[in-house]
């Protein structure tokens, strides 16, 4: 099984796709999605779309998990972010990926084991189970969570 | 010229395709992308942006114009609008058609001659410039309202 994990954000995409196999995570490939500046608003969300597409092309993800946003810190940002989640939901939908959305409790919870753990408990965590040296960016990070927080809640799915 | 106008909700989308020759306006076709409420949120964005490109493809806009907006009714509602509006602007980069951007007040002023005007005054002469009987839905009259702002806001650029 072969998950896509996005933290998406109009300035940086996160993503990150894990493989589980035996009880094992691994990380085949992640990265961020990242923009300049100078670059009209609406191509950095094409950008994210186009980079998406070519993702889920190359590596062909069984399914994709995106963090359910609710909130935002103020109408202007949660505006931004929307027209960045919905890059990522169009690719997958065009690609024929299956979407789960995950609360950011759910997914710390899920890592952790805490649904109120600290960005940095979260990257440890992840760095852990997937054994990786350093991961550069903290969106990354967080898709690679979502990613994992997946693959757990399918396992425990599967399990009932 | 041709001249798509989007006005875009992530319940209903409205859009309206307006031609300009010799001074005079005409509505090509218009209509409103609506989703029932039975539909995964995912779906009903990615439709927005599948019915976008069947219009472009179909009609070939030169431009597209669509509302600029800083604010909505809260950040939930904003999130949403998000993702209906990156849906049309992803829509419009894949296939080459430029977009523009006006603030509600630059529509109100370009099509009315007012920027605090009504809903009821945007639509009047909505219908009065294209010569329509009626139209059905306010989702549709915004959008054609932001491709005619867009043609006089282009022939004004041009007199400069």
């Amino acid at each position: 099984m072969l998950v896509l994990g996005v933290d998406p954000g109009s300035i940086t995409t996160g993503y990150g796709i894990v493989s589980k196999k035996n009880n094992l995570f691994t990380c085949i490939t992640s990265g961020a999605i990242e923009s300049t500046g100078n670059v009209p608003f609406y191509d950095r969300i094409f950008k994210i779309f186009e980079k998406m597409v070519e993702l889920m092309e190359q590596y062909r993800p069984d399914e994709m998990a995106i963090e359910d946003v609710f909130f935002a810190k103020n109408v202007k940002s949660s505006l931004k972010l929307g027209h960045a989640r919905g890059a990522a939901l169009i690719a997958a939908v065009k690609c024929n990926v299956k979407i789960y959305e995950y609360t950011p409790l759910e997914i710390k919870q899920s890592v952790v084991g805490y649904g109120r753990a600290t960005k940095e408990q979260v990257s440890s965590m992840v760095r852990m189970i997937l054994k990786l040296p350093s991961i550069k960016r903290a969106d990354t990070t967080d898709a690679l969570a979502a990613a994992i927080c997946h693959l757990n809640w399918t396992r425990y799915e599967k399990k009932i």
